[in-house]
């Protein structure tokens, strides 16, 4: 691979995550100051497939740091999978001379990046984009503050109407593989509990827990519940909750789709940007195919395929102070 | 009944709506302003039959306007609905010498309040507390407005979402017998289409509408219904969509207890606070029995009787500009 | 003036407010649904006499109902007050064949919307965006309902700092010649007092009224004045409290341009959608030079010249209810 | 000292921040947890030495992890600085049998805190409650992450109204010492420029850069300022730029004192339920005298002498990348 990027592409693949319009800013307008020509590639590895890709300017990102989404909206794409998907993928890259590209995504765009890269000598750096904060190599995640913070939101207008009525609310939030939204907004609402995939439940002492704290008429209102689970997610939960304690009043909600828009915090602002911006450095100094992800406040760069989906290690405190501070 | 009320009481009933704490804040600061001895009931009716009541001072109430949820706490009282269950209620008031009383809810109370009157001489002002709008003889009711700027919220995060994927989203919003939420928050929001309890959507229509739109690329993003549209809400409708629709991505978001949840607009507050105020006017002038109510920005008094969950008129003309600002 | 308007321009024009983006929205989409074309004319009366005119589809308006600002950007024309800027602009038009125009901005727009409708034969129709709220002829204009919660939230935000200090804060909001936005969130924070350009205040009764409360020890945290309040505003007023209360820790705060800004109300976004329709289709039913108001929640047409700044009549049960409720 | 706590205070001192209540929630349900007793002081060293001094239960702290502000109010007391008032102080203490102390405050508290540990063998424990971030040995201190994200949204709002306008805004935030708030907020909003009080800004190279994008037409709206930099704050350095871009339209916004409220974000919840449990249990396991840090998000321990006022190294990497991104 040579190191001369001149024309780089950008696009944002799989589950959308606030702050990825702040990456695609940092990219082009750094790209640009550079001396690059930065073109944006719509919907993912489709818009490659299909020529969907368009020259970007400066003025192109004016605007949209604080926006949620994607203005080169994503998707996923099977025909990339496909050798043939990636040779026409990569032939339309070729016409236009852009000889590097920047994938935000997750891991399982990463694994295509690693892969197109390997065939057609494009080199491309991924950034971490993804609300669930489970990637190998980067404390952080792109969407990652922004979504739970928004599940912070609405668990705390779940709580006025639980206080209300004296009620428990089983909360469900995103993370299919991870529990990290689960643990953090669990954790900065009070909650009685958290489920999260990582650690199995005790459903009996959870239910001790409840049964005690009812009858000294401690109030309880909030248990918080990632999809993934090891009970199947927050339905799941209620129902068995609500047959073992018919006494409560006990409500369930998930909160969904929320979860994946709205305005980026200033911490994922400030990842975005600092991320898009050392992605172009990286291309342009031959740092190739590595993931730019953020460890103890300093950019680290991993080789591509290492930066897998990952149950990063929290420490077990949490889940104690969680049950401590709800006591 | 005597006009020269001294003591009244003031309580939350039913669903709780945004707004309700800035209302027990008016009623008491007024009453006590005017030299009358307030107390606070707790959970409805229930704290009036289980004699959970406490004396409010102008501090009892100080910080909460901005507050969700009510700090007297509600509920439905089945208690109340028997004869012997508001004789207690009475006698409880009556050893403090309670002799008017504010109930905050909907219309359902306000029928509790009307017989509980009747048979015990004690003077009952209902203030329209509800998220669902769906009340005769007021233009507003507390709470509203609230909620339909939390599910407007709501809905454009989900719709940040729903951009970068090319996504229907299926959304539904509180309201049983009501579309008022629906109604507001899709016009707000660019809804493509808006389900209602009201009217009978033809869903062949909405079909071709969005059949017609996807062949142009118009992208569609919103459909927004109220839980007790005639299909049975979001999940119902989402199902029918993706069935008749296949080539869409469809997802459905049911936003849930959030819209109850969370600190008062502006507008709820004031509307609240002027409530509460002629509340308790309405008490010392000896107009009893009365639902303080608000049309075209001015207090108006209706018997209690009458203030039952009506469909208010809403001129169709918005499902036409619906449609029409969708285009 | 003929009726059949066929091409119609849309601008805003003087101070921005939010609300404005879902007006042009709805102008620009009814317009093409009934058949014109329509055209969006950039920063106000400047852009029509610089012949920055751009024709507008359905698109040119996606996803900005939600949007603070204005997409069209605005100014003030100083040129547009001469003949000669006028004459230009109504070439412009000409050129186009523009025969109908939808000016979205205050009383100072409409007057020069309506000298230039004299003087060229183009109907215009005015649509009330400010976020003052005095304009006569409606009950709302576009932008106040998020001004006024904008300034609500601010205002929450000082109460916790000036609680947990056991401070007075003076808190200056906008309004130069009206004292809405001052009045609302007064009585929505739980304000002691509100200083409004249209009422004089009683500085001694202020002040003694903020001794006898400091001897109870019942806190204050909070006056709210209005920018053009008899004092000059809340520097000014925090000067004489300071002076008059040296014991007590007060502050100042100018909450300022914030207040333009942001995300649209739900009420907002309502108002300036149906507004905008019937704009559209005044000009198309041969209504021409009235300003759409909206008066007991239905639209009223009032001839252009007749919109002018206002002191709307309110209550002085409001500053009576403010002043109880704080008690 | 003795290592065997059994009855601990809590205050809060200094400048209020938001997080100060998950902070006081976290050390009295740890606490109380482990057995011990916990005595709320209010307004900081003042009600330590007027006596101001209650028993906490868990329920004290109920419903307000939420919440700005402080629930044990804050001040700066100056009698606490002599000897005789840090004397009164510790008697109150010693009546109740108080033998450990968690104080949330700035550098000035801690300083506070160590001399009166010195002088009356009470051991201390700080936690870094400012939102000024400039403490030394943590990497975040509680209210940090609220402010900079309060600034953000309201710039944001303002950037609505300059870009409406084609305005350029020189906005102050806080930071007297510090460019955290700044600098944060700047590059999260794409400002054209940060000044901070940790550098010295060539302000003729800032008037060139604007000259030259004023010259090609690109828009600059944004212009951050520290309260503290060396032109001395907002409205000094939009003077300056006034004078000499006389054919620019220059405002400034001092946002002041609503950095200082609202309900704490995500992490400064979390940060503050940490550091509030590791206080009590650095207190019961003989760590004394220590401020309990967060350091690449480990809890760190540094003797509180040390935790002093510190302007932090950031890399000057900022600096440019928010020169680039804005190009």
């Amino acid at each position: 691979m040579s190191n001369k990027v001149t024309k780089i592409g950008v696009l944002t693949s799989g589950g959308d995550a606030p702050g990825m319009n702040a990456a695609i800013r940092a990219v082009a307008r750094t790209g640009i100051y550079y001396g690059l020509e930065v073109y944006g590639i719509m919907r993912g590895y489709s818009g490659m497939i299909d020529d969907d890709i368009f020259h970007m300017s400066t003025r192109s990102v004016a605007n949209i740091i604080q926006r949620g989404g994607t203005i080169l909206k994503t998707a996923r794409s099977k025909e990339f999978m496909e050798y043939e998907g990636r040779k026409k993928a990569y032939e339309n890259l070729k016409k236009r001379g852009i000889d590097g590209l920047v994938v935000i995504g997750g891991d399982g765009s990463f694994r295509g990046a690693q892969k197109f890269s390997a065939e057609f000598d494009i080199p491309c750096i991924g950034l971490p984009g993804t609300i669930d904060k489970d990637i190998a190599g980067t404390d952080f995640t792109i969407g990652f503050d922004t979504a739970v913070n928004t599940a912070v939101d609405a668990i705390d207008k779940i709580r006025d109407t639980a206080d209300a009525h004296d009620r428990l609310f089983v909360v469900e939030v995103m993370g299919r593989d991870a529990g990290y939204i689960a643990l953090h907004s669990g954790l900065a609402t009070g909650a009685e509990c958290v489920l999260i995939p990582e650690t199995r439940t005790n459903i009996e002492d959870l239910i001790s827990q409840l049964t005690e704290k009812e009858k000294r008429r401690k109030l309880v209102n909030l248990v918080v519940v990632a999809e993934g689970d090891e009970f199947g997610g927050g339905a799941e939960v209620g129902k068995i909750l609500k047959e073992r304690l018919p006494n409560m009043d006990i409500r369930v909600s998930i909160l969904g789709h929320i979860q994946r828009g709205g305005s980026p915090t200033c911490l994922d602002r400030i990842l975005s940007s600092r991320m898009g911006f050392h992605a172009v450095e990286s291309l342009m100094t031959g740092r190739h195919n590595v993931m730019v992800g953020i460890i103890d406040d300093q950019m680290h760069y991993i080789p591509l395929d290492t930066a897998v989906k990952e149950k990063q290690s929290f420490t077990s405190d949490w889940l104690k102070i969680i049950k401590i501070l709800a006591s």
